[in-house]
């Protein structure tokens, strides 16, 4: 009988550093011990910090974003023993709730600077930037891009079991490989980087071989899903994660009050600490069964609702900025789609990087349109004409609404 | 007042051969001669041939396929003069329905020879198939595909105005280029085609012109759109497509009953002929006033609706099957995605063909998930649970059901 | 394999009198002739004059309306014979389409003389009305009703089985008692009425007796369905309709293009000829196993989409006009809230008829809210704002449009 | 900058008796003292308890539903007043969020005893009855009524400014007359009653007077809404209140955690004490402005989302269960409606009880179908399909499942 509150499994510190906090954790391995059992079938919160560990700050300067320190994220609460789990099964993932806390109502999204980090259109907006949402329930809403406002699709964007060695150690190959390779002039993956690694409560020599081994939490990962930031695991959604070692050591983190599909600038979802509902279940031998090779989930029944009749669509394709034609390159035809809504919705006042942030946290839709129509893949973004106080339909007259500005770095503007 | 039937501007005939219907052509080129004007706010019916002009039938072998003549596509309806247009302007383009022929109410769904225009997972599929799909009303099914029905988002995958000589000089420029740097053993565009081009009405002369220039219709490309094979652009959308010539030259073909998001399998959509009902408005100067680069759409209010908490979806990253990992790779992310749900559906019976078919036709939708995430774009695919008249879930007990088999060549199976 | 063009079971003569065509009829009776037989599985269609048998124009004058012969609705397309079905059984009916003829896309909505049929609120608008719509593909609009337009959510208004002897005994009996009792200073039930009654095929004897003892059409009945007018059987729908009588003897008619929850206007959902198809199938002894005692159904999936957050909504509850308080009277609270809708959007310069006929066609959504509340019910309905080419939020400005005038009779306005 | 944590304006303990709690009140009168004051634009968080005052347990009996003491109902937080607000104006109340308090994840629906209070069904089902619902996150799912789980829709029963003295005179004139006029064999209204009245602060004279006077808070009345029981006033959603009294004196309670249309079984939805955020507007002068005799609401854009396709829907008619013929009477159909969902769930195991408490609480759209075919009212009542676990569409078997018992009395069952 479910009449006592529920447990909360893991509380975080507001006070403390997040490096001093035992039960967080910013790396994949195998041996960083569990912090707690929980039981199939038991309803738990988990409480989050943001990915960044408290580094950006609600104020009207990017200062924070641009001294943003890329060793320390993300920071995840886990990892957790599930009680029953062995490799080969399958986690139900069922999410029951997300909340921002209480006396936390706001959340933040950023450009970081190309040098640091940078994100999908760091080409044409270099410099780092910054909006602060607050929270109003279920809304949000931004002193930095006025006018428009919107529901959040709630989600954490990193859930993930612990690799086993052998799907680290595949890991750290592949990565490496593709960064000896590189001939690109910018960082393309992140290897394991002992500096500011956090292996939770290990003792000194486990935390030792952790930091030395343990993935970077920042890209997701076809075996265990890890930092997939996909914006519909929220509210109700079931997800079915690959178990590869004994009661799976199951993290989370990373918590977004919203997201546009591709979260293109980076921390481009709006970021929060939070704390999550969880309700887990095991499917024994579930990899096997299921044919799984990557997570697989279903959406919650309760997203926000636009009708299809109001989502401006904008179209892109694989020839680039430069007149290019690429060979059937959905990232380029990605990049061109969000370009174009920029430079549509600039003529309302907003500046670049305005928008840049919005089409990043917005629950704008991303969709592959057509991937075999050589040699231009075509998609397409939705952005719902109803987050908008003002009409930004194609006939609407181009009203001069005061747009302020978003926060830039002391330096800038 | 509108009591009156609405008016046929295009008819097509079944019973002579495409190249010889003066009013349909196969190439991009400013010059092909129109077909008849149509005056903005008028309503009015179009016919289209399906995009082979005739080439596949309705019977239960993919000879037809192997043999399809690719220099042949896309047979298009049009040009038509829209009265008043002048370059600059943006030709509104409102669907008002889109319908089979009363007397042929079918169409095909095809995966291409890899050899042969091929397809997205040709590596993996590169023999000949074929369904063939019955309509019933707004839903149809398929012999080919047993145990699966769903309502048509019945869609024209071409659309477009015709290019200027300073457009086509522009796609036949960097279309040449990539050809000419391609290091990839497939074709990576086709360049301009004499072969079976049909020029329209076009007089002899005119007509040796265009052939040697004239764009192929196979890509969509971004300045006026073309073949997009966007499946939302289905009754009642309203699309806004930038004029290049005098009077637009507006084409319309590739008439889709349904199509999943990338149009998979190349022949991908369930082809069909059909009469279109188009309403046309003029934006004059909309290209400037929108900074419009590349067209923009808004969805029908009428798009088949299924709950987000039934739609079963897989993740798919960048790293290919040979475990190789890719650099933010969306093209190889959303393959992954899509072998995923092969073999998660494979499970039920189905033939890795029969699944590829499916989620080329199927309202499937592929969204473009987390692209900043070094090195893993991640994509989504999700299947409606709905078009299934069995359980799909992954609790669902495997049921042992007929799932009998596609077409394929006389040579296999 | 359905290659070839659907069977259309029967067509309708725009050039006869409803009253010569022998597969029409306008009663139910158990013994009207069948018009031909349809089997079980296959796809049909069937053509439907509108319900009034063309006795309304598309003119700008609602004297049509005014001597509308209410004695000869509602002539309906069949009665067929279901092959195979018995007494007991359940037919389900799925309609897979419902089309305007091609060369009529119009229809009409009608506000009912109180002295001739009236309405839901004809103690406010006694007077005939009449708003002629024109289609243009999913969409219609009227330049009766200026600055709306929707897509319809096309279906038929009756659907039903011929009742047996004892059910038609039955329905008599208690509709009798109601008029005989009736203290009311109107019409309450039509009773049988062999004045312009339509028997089909039969011959004299049968006639005479099928107009004594025939039920009207004009209301639904719980035994059957019939004229239900319930928005939602459109495209996609599946009924399940009890049967009485060997051979089903299932009977359709009265297409409407769109209506609105309560058609308050009684001829008020969009009324139109035209063609639907039909597949049919049988579920043997289905009564005793759904228990069923009236019509199920599940509509199809492809329903206009309009966001919750686009619904403005309105309150009504059991207290009339006059300050009256009623106990528990959803009729009464149903009637008030459509009169808010109507206060409200006067506003706007629209007349009481215009909205009145727009609500009574327009996919306004009527919601039973509280009804244990004592003393009152309470109701809703929603508008959705998405129809409007102007802003009807509470919000905004009201502007000032023109909004034209619907049609009235010669003698009026 | 909404940095800091939201206010909350109004604090519940659930450690003392309603009655003690100065800021609950329990009838509705202009003199009951306000609580507070809150400023538009704020953000507040108002604690309710639910509507019983807590007189039902979580237990398996309903021993305390046949006690409940109807005399106390509904406990009111509040009278808030509102900065600004005047007669004439409209308060604009926007609803941010709904939660159960986090120590209290439960609700209960009950049917009340035919003799204390009944509901829609009390006829058929006399005898007390009890689900207890546990939360699970944005989901609930009950001991009581296995196999069946769904999303809230939480919302508020009862919001509404305070009546004038004009407004109270008049609703205690009508409501008297209904009961002097009353022929039935029940109680058709609750006149003002000074027992257990709670008049909040309200110094002993001014209590005396407003326990005389205080209209009930059990009907929902046009004038400012109240208890409308709607379930849509959810999270997101927007109220437009007319103000009566200078200050508005708003007062909330009832919360939901879900509810069907009509919340048929009286104590019918999901009752739960629990938080509410709001945001206010004020609309200057706007009852005129509007013509507003009513409120009038849109709804949130996050309702729970099923497709039209999974609803299962029931028509019922104006005739009753004994056969008698009404007139037009929607009331009456609608209870037709629900009969017949109860006849056609049982068949897989549940009691009627469980059924009809089922119908009360779950997201089941109750529509007026058609409301002009004399004499037959036609309503529908839609079930999502999606929220049992097992099949219940018509085609499928019918399983054996353990269907539990719902709480009945100690002297039952």
């Amino acid at each position: 009988m479910g009449t006592g509150p529920i447990r909360t499994a893991l509380k975080v510190d507001f006070n403390k550093p997040a490096q001093e906090q035992p039960y967080l954790h910013n790396r994949w391995h195998p041996d960083i011990p569990t912090v707690g059992k929980i039981t199939p079938g038991e309803v738990v919160k988990v409480e989050c910090l943001d990915w960044t560990g408290g580094q950006i700050q609600n104020n009207d300067c990017a200062d924070d974003v641009k001294d943003c320190d890329l060793t320390q994220p993300h920071y995840l609460s886990g990892p957790f023993e599930i009680e029953g789990a062995d490799p080969g099964d399958v986690l139900v993932v069922e999410i029951q709730d997300v909340q921002p806390f209480e006396d936390r109502p706001w959340g933040f999204t950023a450009v970081f600077d190309k040098k640091n980090g940078g994100g999908f259109l760091d080409a044409h907006y270099p410099q780092p930037a910054k909006a602060i949402w607050d929270f109003e329930g279920i809304f949000c809403s931004s002193r930095h891009i006025p006018h428009v406002r919107f529901p959040g699709l709630i989600h954490p964007g990193i859930m993930g079991c612990a690799p086993s060695t052998e799907v680290l150690v595949e890991w750290n190959r592949r990565e490496s490989e593709l960064v000896s390779m590189n001939t690109l002039d910018r960082v393309v993956a992140e290897l394991p980087q002992p500096k500011n690694a956090h292996a939770g409560s290990a003792p000194e020599d486990l935390k030792a071989k952790i930091c030395r081994e343990g993935a970077r939490t920042i890209p997701g990962r076809p075996e265990h899903g890890g930092n997939c930031d996909i914006k519909n695991l929220s509210r109700g959604s079931k997800t079915y994660l690959p178990v590869h070692v004994p009661g799976a050591k199951f993290s989370v983190g990373d918590l977004h009050f919203s997201q546009g599909d591709g979260e293109i600038s980076f921390c481009g979802a709006i970021e929060m600490a939070g704390i999550i509902t969880f309700k887990f279940e095991l499917m024994k031998g579930g990899i096997q069964e299921l044919e799984m090779k990557s997570p697989i989930f279903i959406p919650g029944p309760v997203e926000p609702h636009f009708s299809p009749g109001r989502m401006l669509t904008f179209e892109g394709f694989s020839v680039d900025e430069a007149g290019k034609q690429h060979y059937m390159d959905v990232t380029v035809a990605y990049r061109q789609t969000c370009l174009r809504v920029i430079e549509y919705l600039k003529r309302f006042g907003y500046s670049g990087e305005q928008i840049y942030l919005l089409l990043s946290c917005a629950p704008v839709q991303g969709h592959v349109a057509g991937i075999v129509d050589i040699p231009n893949a075509c998609t397409t973004m939705g952005i719902p004409m109803d987050i908008f106080d003002f009409d930004i339909s194609p006939g609407a007259p181009v009203l001069k609404l005061d747009m302020g500005s978003c926060a830039y770095t002391s330096g800038k503007k």
